[in-house]
């Protein structure tokens, strides 16, 4: 079998979600890892695998010369990292949110069109089987003929206080956004799978932990093009009025 | 036993309510019942036991002088029915919403203000037991120490079609404004009544059933002056796309 040959780079909390799938599929080779700490690279190949590490990303692309990379890092890396990959002819999977603004953005998606490159965002809630099975009872009018409105509560309960997102992802503690565009963002394009475009919003933030730099709640509108609405009433804060918050 | 002497004036769908609490009082008299359709007040009155009937309010109130006055009416016809029993010092209790406009209402209020007799609007939603028992819960911090956000989803089912409202309140479809105006304001007075003062709102109305003049689907965000959030969720349009649609 042909395989497609795939890096990464980013050996963060979450990159062990991408090393376990990509060591998985079996067209795949998956040849290498990166990350500026050359020890965590070296450890999450050794644990998954994978030959190679390196804790430069040129380097890698250049001696490993993949058909693909996957940037699992924070927001404001992305767009440097997927100029490296694109003007090697190199195909780009990207985390989500794709970059700090929505002008740095575009430039991003640029690129990859300048370059003829393969882009995707590494968006993955529309894919939860929960959502499919949503998106099918809705395709096939088992609850009606249309959409009038949608509504998810999201209680992610790991918010709280000066621990707040735990050892895992102490980085949402000092992000100047946070609920909408580290969270929110998978169930806009989720209300987008479910309901088509979205062309019009309304929302409103809140901090209520008083511990961390961005929002931690929020309720946001949107209004579908089609004249459907969806409502997204979410708070990642839990307070610490019990001995010991469960853990998410 | 020294009783209250009470009059009505409106015999709609809803003063059948109203009627039956009166008469069900034993310190109140209720005396007299009064409709611009002779026939339907009479028949009222017969139904609940109730004296005397009139068509015209200033004669049924010069002639039963009562204490107070019970107004079951549209909300336009409220501030002049108001205005004719306060004038002869008669207490009033006036259905909700108030008048058409604020100005009104302030108007409305006014009169008993300067006139020096009692009104009480007719708000009952907050009295209901299960939200007397959501506030005894908030009030012992039975969920913890403050409010973040209260969402109430609205779904009555009654108005679809051609046939929206029923025989029963057939002057919603002609009504010019009606989810928020004729429903909603039941929830802005239990949200009050359990998240304290509202000093921001922003809300998005919707007419979802094209034989209707007014909204029939809200999405309604309120900012609590202490910080907390309400959110009202609301549709009344049923579609009609079953053979017997349920009757609420």
């Amino acid at each position: 079998m042909s395989q497609t040959k795939v890096v990464a780079v980013g050996a963060g909390y979450f990159s062990q979600f991408h090393f376990d799938g990509w060591s998985r599929i079996e067209d795949v080779d998956f040849a290498a890892i990166c990350d500026l700490d050359c020890d965590k690279a070296a450890d999450a190949a050794k644990q998954f695998g994978v030959k190679n590490s390196y804790s430069d990303f040129a380097e890698m692309l250049d001696a490993e010369k993949p058909d693909a990379v996957d940037i699992i890092t924070r927001p404001d890396s992305h767009l440097e990292l997927t100029r490296l990959a694109v003007e090697r002819g190199i195909a780009v999977i990207c985390q989500k949110p794709l970059a700090p603004t929505f002008a740095q953005s575009k430039q991003l998606v640029q690129l990859s069109i300048d370059a003829q490159v393969p882009l995707m965002v590494h968006e993955n809630f529309r894919f939860q089987p929960w959502y499919r099975e949503i998106k099918r009872m809705l395709d096939d009018h088992v609850v009606g003929s249309r959409l009038h409105t949608i509504s998810f509560r999201c209680r992610t309960g790991d918010g709280w206080a000066a621990d707040a997102y735990l050892a895992r992802q102490p980085y949402f503690r000092t992000m100047p956004r946070l609920l909408i565009f580290e969270t929110g963002v998978h169930f806009i394009d989720t209300f987008r799978f479910l309901g088509g475009e979205i062309d019009g919003v309304y929302a409103s933030l809140r901090k209520l932990n008083p511990d961390i730099a961005g929002e931690d709640a929020a309720i946001v509108m949107f209004d579908f093009a089609d004249g459907g609405q969806a409502l997204w009433d979410a708070n990642r804060y839990n307070e610490p009025n019990v001995d010991d918050p469960r853990y998410t």
